[in-house]
């Protein structure tokens, strides 16, 4: 299975230039979806993760099924203010704008192995916020894993020092 | 193990006279993550569930693990304006105000058994306008299952005609 057949393109959206990666049409094809998430299960082989963390809102989808299908913890990566008890926070850029994420200061133990995982991996802004909130808490960043690479943003270049990997690569 | 004790309570969260309950906590350990997931899946033996629809942003959490564990697909119930192709809307009253849910009118195929699945049944407000969502596309919803149910609210109520259950009760 090809699993870029199941993603839908749509141009100019959010806004007029970008064409928009839509992984719906993939999520709601269990076949498809099941493949997904084998893949990023393989691609975490023998690297003991203890959590995976998921930014608000995709990386939720992608990354609690990871999270179980890996027997790993999950944690989610929130935007401001949706967080009960004392968070780490950090401000970035984003393809779109600019944006912040928090999470809880006890969400991670020091020490444990994370995985970030995202739905997709475009300038990189997003998960190198994320790996700096997980390091604050004391937490190893051993990967981060993408459903979608856009490889002319060249996120990787931002993230440089991690190891990434998008499974459907544009 | 009792998934109540991995559960955090907030007073006064998000505002004041609200005891939050706090799933993070719960999602972090993940002996107890995977059990919530195991317990979900058992409520639904022999449902025959082919779509599991996760409301943002809690749902898509406990919703995308469920779907992965039950070889169903997954489809997301997404805040106004986030979906990039045509949608199916509608307003709902919440615990604290009033929102807007979302679905792709091309999420879910006529007739597909349909389990729509969030962290918490407070009022219920939330689940049945999913219900509506899904039963607008054609999709037969035959359960609504959740991690945390506040008994006290009475969603069961609300959502009557429906086949209702949560975990974790208080």
């Amino acid at each position: 299975m090809d699993l870029r057949d199941k993603i839908r393109n749509i141009p100019d959206f959010p806004k007029e230039g970008i064409l928009f990666r839509d992984i719906t049409t993939l999520l709601k094809d269990a076949e498809a979806y099941e493949a997904l998430i084998t893949e990023l299960v393989k691609s975490l082989e023998n690297y003991d993760v203890d959590i995976v963390v998921g930014p608000e809102a995709r990386g939720f989808v992608i990354g609690s099924a990871l999270a179980y299908a890996l027997h790993a913890g999950f944690v989610v990566a929130r935007k401001p203010g949706k967080l009960p008890c004392e968070t780490y926070r950090t401000e970035y850029g984003l393809e779109y704008g600019n944006d912040s994420l928090e999470i809880h200061k006890d969400a991670i133990k020091p020490g444990q192995r994370v995985a970030i995982v995202d739905d997709l991996l475009a300038t990189g802004g997003t998960a190198l916020a994320t790996a700096k909130l997980i390091e604050c808490a004391g937490g190893e960043v051993v990967a981060m894993r993408f459903a979608i690479e856009l490889c002319d943003l060249n996120g990787k270049a931002l993230l440089e020092g991690y190891d990434v990997e998008g499974i459907i690569k544009y």
